[in-house]
Order: C-alpha cells, then sequence, then structure tokens
C-alpha cells in the first residue's frame, strides 16, 4: 500500500480515537512528509529497508529536533528544544520508518503501572468497559501498538517499563541488553540500566525492526531450533503471589514448549531470592540512579509540579547510603558472574508479570495500593534489568476476564539474537495452540 | 649463580637487616624448597623463566596457602588460612620465582605513609639518621627493594600505594592496568580501583616480572623510539604546592627528554582539577568502597584493636550518600572518557609525589598532620587510580637532603605495554644525565 495513503488512515484512525491521553504529540506534517520520501523510493525500486513507509511511535522519552522532549512530564516546557534527533531516531529515518507521533509514558519513565497527571492515563484497549491500567512506563507505545494505531512503537526499559506494557496490552514486547542500541538523545533515568526496544504485534516485526534499526539487510534472528532450544524455569521468587490465570497460562505455554520438542528444565535460582533482599535490605540502583539525576527538581519548586507518586518513589533513595549503593553494586556483579555461568545458553522463562492490567481508578485514588501495586507488577521483570538480561514479552492467553497475560523469554546480556530467535518459535507454538 | 646459595644469601641478609618491622614473616622454608627446585631446572637446562630462581618478597595482602593473611592487621588472626595461594603467586611460581616472604603494609592498605602501629613502621633506608616515612601502603615492598634485601617485591595500588613508596624509596615501581593481573586471593580494599604490580630496581626488571606472571616468553615492552613518544605535561593540579627539589628534578628530565627528541606538549588537563573538585564535593569512591568491605569490622569491637587513623579515615565516607556515590561513579565514567580522548596514544608525566619521604616521628605524634601530609602524599599518584591509568614511577634524583625524587609516567587503561616501553627509554636517558 502507499505510504502517503497508510498516513493518512493512521491520522485519522489517530484523531479519530477517543482516549486524547495517548499520544502527547501526534507528527502529522514530518509523518507526511516522510511517507512522501518513502514513496518515492518505494516507487523507484529503492526501500532504505523491509519496514520502509512503516509508520512508528516513539515514546516521548526521545528527542525529535526542534521539539521539547516532555518525559511525560511538564517541568521540562522551559528547556530548551532538542538540536537534533535522538540517534535511534536517525536510524529510524535511515530505515525509512515514518515518525508517527510521540506518545505519553509515566512521568520521567519511573513507574511500571502507566499512570500520568499531566497528559492523562491512557486506559488499556484490552477492556473497553473498565478503564484499566496500561503499564508503564511505555505506556502508550504498547496502547498505540495494541489500539491498531501504530504497527511499532519505542519504549525504553529501566526495570520493565516495555515488557510490563507489552504484557497489560497484549503485545510484543522487545528490551533489548543495555548498549544494544545508542542512548544518545533519550532522556536518562539510570545510566546503567537504561535501554530500550521495540513493542509490536509479533516477534518478527521486533526482530524486522531490530535489523532496520541496526542498518542489517537480513535479519540474523531466524526461529530457534526446538530440539536445541534448552529453557530454563526458575523455582525462585518468579511464581510467588502470581494471579491463578498467569500461572495456568505460563503453565500451559510451558508444558506445550515440552511436548513440541524443547527441552524444558525448572531449577532454583538463588541469586533471584538474592536480588530481593538486597534491594529490600539496602535499597535500589534504579533508584539511587534515579534520584542522583533528579535531585535538583526534587528540591526546588519543579517538585511541586511532578506527579507526587514519581516524587515519593525517587525520595525513597534519599537514605541510602554510598555504602548501601556500593553493596548493591558490588553484589550485584556477583550475582550476574553466577547467574551467568547458571544459565550460559539456556533460555529464562516466567510470567512478565503477575497479574493482569487493573482498574486505574483505585490506583488513582490510593497512593499506598498504587505503591504496592506498582512493586508486585514490576518484580519479575526487573529482576532481568538487575541482572542486565535482553528478553521477550510474548502474550500467551488472557484471564477470565479476556485481560492478556504474558510470557517473559529472557537471556544473559548480549544474547539479544538467541532471545529473539527463541521468541520466534515459542510464539508459533503459542499461538498455533 | 646457584639459586640455593642466592636464597640462602637473601636469608642472611634479611636476619642480620636491623629494621624488624620490614618482614611481617619470612618464608624460609618454602623459599628453601623452591629453590631447590630451581637449581634442579636450572642445572637440567630447564628454567621456568628469565626469573627463575630469583627471589621476590610479597605484600602481605597476598594469600600464601595454609596462612593466615594479615593485612597489615591484626584483627584477621582468628580467621582461617588460606586454602591455595593467590593466583598471582601461583603464577609467580609457574614462573620460578622464590617467595622469599611476607613484607610490611599500611593496616588494609589504606594510607599512604607506611604507619603501621601494629607491626611496627619500616623505616626508609634512604636516611639512616631521621627515620623517614617508607611511604604507603606497599612500604615494606618498597623497602625491601631499595634496602637490597630483595631484588624484586610486588604490590598493590587502589590510590597510589605501589608508586607512591617506589617514590619515597627511590625504586621503580609499576602499576597495572585494572585487570592485567588476577585478584584472586589478594585481600581487597576497593573492588573498582585495585590493581597490582611490581617494585623493583629498574624498569628492565619489572618488565621481565611482568613477562614472566604472565607466561609470556619474550616480554612485549621494548625501549620506545624516542622520536615517536609523545609527552603531556598537564598544567593542572600536578605542580601545585610540589617541593623545589620534586619541581627542579621533574624539569631536568622533561627537558633531557625533550632534547633527546621526545615531544613534550604542555597542556591544560582540566579533568584533573575536575576529579579534585568531584572527590571534594561528593566524597571518595575508594572511601565508600572501603567503608562497604569494613563496616562490621569499624562498628564491632575489631575497631578498637585497628590503627585509629585508618578507622578515622575511613569513617570519613559514612555520611556519603548513594547520590553522591552515584555522581562520582558518572562523573568518573565521563572524565575518563573525556582525558582518554585527549591523552590518546600519549604518555602523561609529572612527579610521583608532591615532596620527599618526612619524618616518621612528627606524624605519628600528630594525627592532623598525618592526615593533611596523606592526602597531599597521595594526591597525583590517586589522579591516575581515578582515571584508570596504568603507571610507572621511575626515580629521577634526590633533593638536598639526599632524598630521593620520582617521575611518574602514565598511559590510559590497558596500554600497559606502552607505558613500560616508554619507562624504558625515559629511564636511560635519565640515569645517562
Amino acid at each position: 500500500m502507499d505510504p502517503c495513503d497508510l498516513v493518512e488512515e493512521t491520522l485519522a484512525a489517530i484523531a479519530a480515537y477517543p482516549d486524547k491521553a495517548l499520544f502527547i504529540e501526534v507528527a502529522a506534517a514530518r509523518a507526511r512528509k516522510e511517507a512522501a520520501a518513502s514513496r518515492s523510493r518505494l516507487r523507484a525500486g529503492l526501500p532504505l529497508s523491509a519496514l520502509d513507509g512503516v509508520s512508528m511511535a516513539w515514546k516521548d522519552l526521545f528527542d525529535v529536533e526542534g521539539r521539547v522532549t516532555t518525559a511525560g512530564s511538564v517541568v521540562l516546557q522551559s528547556e530548551p528544544p532538542a538540536k537534533r534527533d535522538a540517534a535511534l531516531l536517525r536510524a529510524a529515518v535511515r530505515a525509512g520508518l515514518i515518525t508517527i507521533g510521540l506518545v505519553n509514558m509515566s512521568e520521567f519513565a519511573y513507574s511500571s503501572l502507566g499512570l500520568n497527571p499531566h497528559y492523562g492515563t491512557p486506559r488499556n484497549p484490552r477492556d473497553p468497559e473498565i478503564g484499566r491500567s496500561p503499564g508503564g512506563s511505555s505506556s502508550g507505545s504498547a496502547v498505540a501498538v495494541a489500539a491498531g494505531l501504530a504497527p511499532l512503537a519505542i519504549g525504553t526499559d529501566s526495570g520493565g517499563s516495555i515488557r510490563i506494557p507489552a504484557s497489560f496490552n497484549g503485545v510484543v514486547g522487545y528490551k533489548s541488553s543495555t548498549g544494544h542500541y545508542p542512548m544518545d538523545g533519550v532522556f536518562p533515568l539510570s545510566r546503567t540500566l537504561d535501554s530500550l526496544g521495540p513493542l509490536a504485534n509479533t516477534v518478527e516485526d521486533c526482530v524486522l525492526v531490530d535489523a532496520a534499526l541496526r542498518g542489517v539487510p537480513t535479519p540474523e534472528a531466524r526461529p530457534a531450533e526446538l530440539h536445541s532450544l534448552r529453557i530454563v524455569v526458575p523455582e525462585t521468587v518468579v511464581l510467588d503471589g502470581c494471579e491463578a490465570a498467569v500461572v495456568a497460562n505460563f503453565e500451559t505455554a510451558i508444558t506445550e514448549l515440552a511436548r513440541a520438542g524443547a527441552c524444558v528444565e525448572r531449577r532454583a535460582m538463588p541469586q533471584l531470592a538474592k536480588a530481593m533482599e538486597l534491594v529490600a535490605e539496602r535499597g535500589h540502583l534504579l533508584g539511587a540512579e534515579a534520584l542522583q539525576l533528579h535531585r535538583k527538581r526534587l528540591t526546588g519548586p519543579d517538585a511541586d509540579r511532578m506527579d507526587r507518586r514519581v516524587v515519593e518513589r525517587m525520595r525513597l533513595s534519599e537514605h541510602m547510603t554510598a555504602v548501601d549503593l556500593d553493596a548493591v553494586i558490588q553484589t550485584r556483579k556477583r550475582l550476574i558472574t553466577e547467574s551467568n555461568a547458571l544459565i550460559g545458553e539456556a533460555i529464562v522463562a516466567f510470567p512478565t508479570t503477575s497479574r493482569v492490567a487493573m482498574p486505574v481508578a483505585p490506583l488513582e485514588a490510593d497512593d499506598g495500593l498504587f505503591a504496592r501495586e506498582n512493586m508486585q507488577t514490576v518484580r519479575n521483570a526487573m529482576l532481568g534489568n538487575f541482572l542486565d538480561w535482553c528478553g521477550v514479552a510474548i502474550p500467551n492467553g488472557v484471564n477470565e476476564n479476556g485481560m492478556p497475560t504474558s510470557l517473559l523469554l529472557s537471556a544473559v546480556h548480549g544474547r539479544d539474537m538467541a532471545v529473539l530467535s527463541a521468541a520466534l518459535t515459542v510464539e508459533a507454538i503459542i499461538r498455533a495452540k
């Protein structure tokens, strides 16, 4: 289909979409210009990539030339506009992708339920009756794909922020290894943990986006051979306190995979429990790094203009000492080494989130409930950030109310092609079921 | 000469040496056994390395199988003995080096003047009249070489602990890049900054030790061509407050090098000033990491059995916050990137210490004086640890009292062969002068 016609259809669908909290800014002029250029290339038979002419939504954490990046906040409005596109956006342009707009997110990417008091909380399109959480922090990226407004979106993930909204909205989310993509022009949250990746309808789409963004002509990730697929299911932490449907859908998927020929190994992974203990005793690396970046903001007048829940969560790290942080950093290194040795070339599998998307209203009414739900929601995905993994969240069914559950496949740092290859195979089996 | 005869001579010289604070333990039985094995190899014409049969003294921070590592303290005496030699000691054994004994150090490697209230402070052999500081923390390693009791010694360096005693005693000290040698079995001070290396009479000896310890048959470091040697002299921080003789000897050396054909470039290196400011404002990475390792010791009964100066210095980091430490870590990364770009393949040159070894008695009598002298002494060498450099300290003359001064050559992380090659050339020019 013609890229210009496609863009007009997309812009019309966005304009007609009732939830005005989804897009912070629709980039209509830019999208039309990029689509025209794409049309010329396609007519000449010279596409820049397999995705030339396809629309992509961006989390509003990525710099767009001439525009002030909001980071989901209102306190950056007096900052100067970006001098150039973020490095990843430049890569997307080089691949012919169309920049359709900037989507909503949790303020400063610092919570996992997607609430945003400044631009509104986008509602989860999987339940048109009850306004449910979109997940976060890449709330708009997941909703835009789930609602069919953009086939592709980019999110960031420092503690689950791609995989959690992917889980809540029933889409695929690929969190790359830290350093896999350039971070220039991305508003930071945690220098150590920040990573990014696409959200899409299928793993195949994520594979195509990855290849296009890295300028690789033919994707390296191919469906993994089932008989060479070794899946480790941790018996530690990740199934604790999960909803019945989350566990049931997870076990069904694992059973299917084993039946299809994958080697499934259930084993203790004490590093997961140790990571939880460490964070409870000493504090969060993510929290300390976020507070470091935002400390001036939190002691000035901007604090009153920020989401009180974000401010409160950031302030939790104020009493963390240097000794605590060093203990976290050093212990994290050791746990990464140990768990890498344990995992090797296997794929780790567990539920992406322990629960499905919950209604928004009670969360907005009760900060204590919000904090508890936030921590419980973030747990499984965040273990992957703590251990420096890459991962792919794949929809694996729905609960009794039709809300999606999600299977998270992870691999150790740098094994992005292996986890994408496994995800291609696993998705095919789950969908064929 | 026969290794067994050599070892007997060395043991006799150690026994006759009047300063009983130098060796914490003489490894006579082990040395004799190793010498006998070396003799057999040499007689068979099958030496393990160029240093087979040569004696080496070890800072008492390295595990020796069956022995409790003291780390210069008395509080570890109830710890279990080491189950095996430290990895580097095993490498030394594989190269045929003779383990002559364990030498004294600042307690827990945490000060630069070499005072030790538990095992005594080894006196600087360069001044037999006035008891002067041996430098630290590898005090015994430098004194053993300077006194002619061991041709080679191993030290560690997290904030100047090889290069400072090398400077004070007029010997050569090579601080390797972090990660250049294995740290297994070395009692830690700072997981990020800890490094180690040899002290010896000449750069050539350090080059031979490096090759032997790494199992490299022919040393890669060869004298650098003078006309390809680019030396950067920072105009920032490193010459501030230096003794007149330190500056004079440094300038003489630099003039000689330029005259001999090296390209000498004087330039501002603002990263050095920024590093000093950062540490003053936010605190020390070394301090935070040391406190993390020793925090239980400092809150228990062991604190009263430790050097009060070490306890006091470690406690300085108690009020450092996680946000401060994160700021230090992130800013350090940026300063390393910036200064690496500025330095490139050049060699950085400045005085190793801003002063010569000072008398011990006033330091022992006045903790305030000790703290000030310690900080001033450590400044130049520590900048190298902060910026993750490797370096070689080379004697470059004496002051009006005959006390040695020292020239420090540094290179960016991983350029160990380049800095050793430069040091071979520079030493030849300085000595020929």
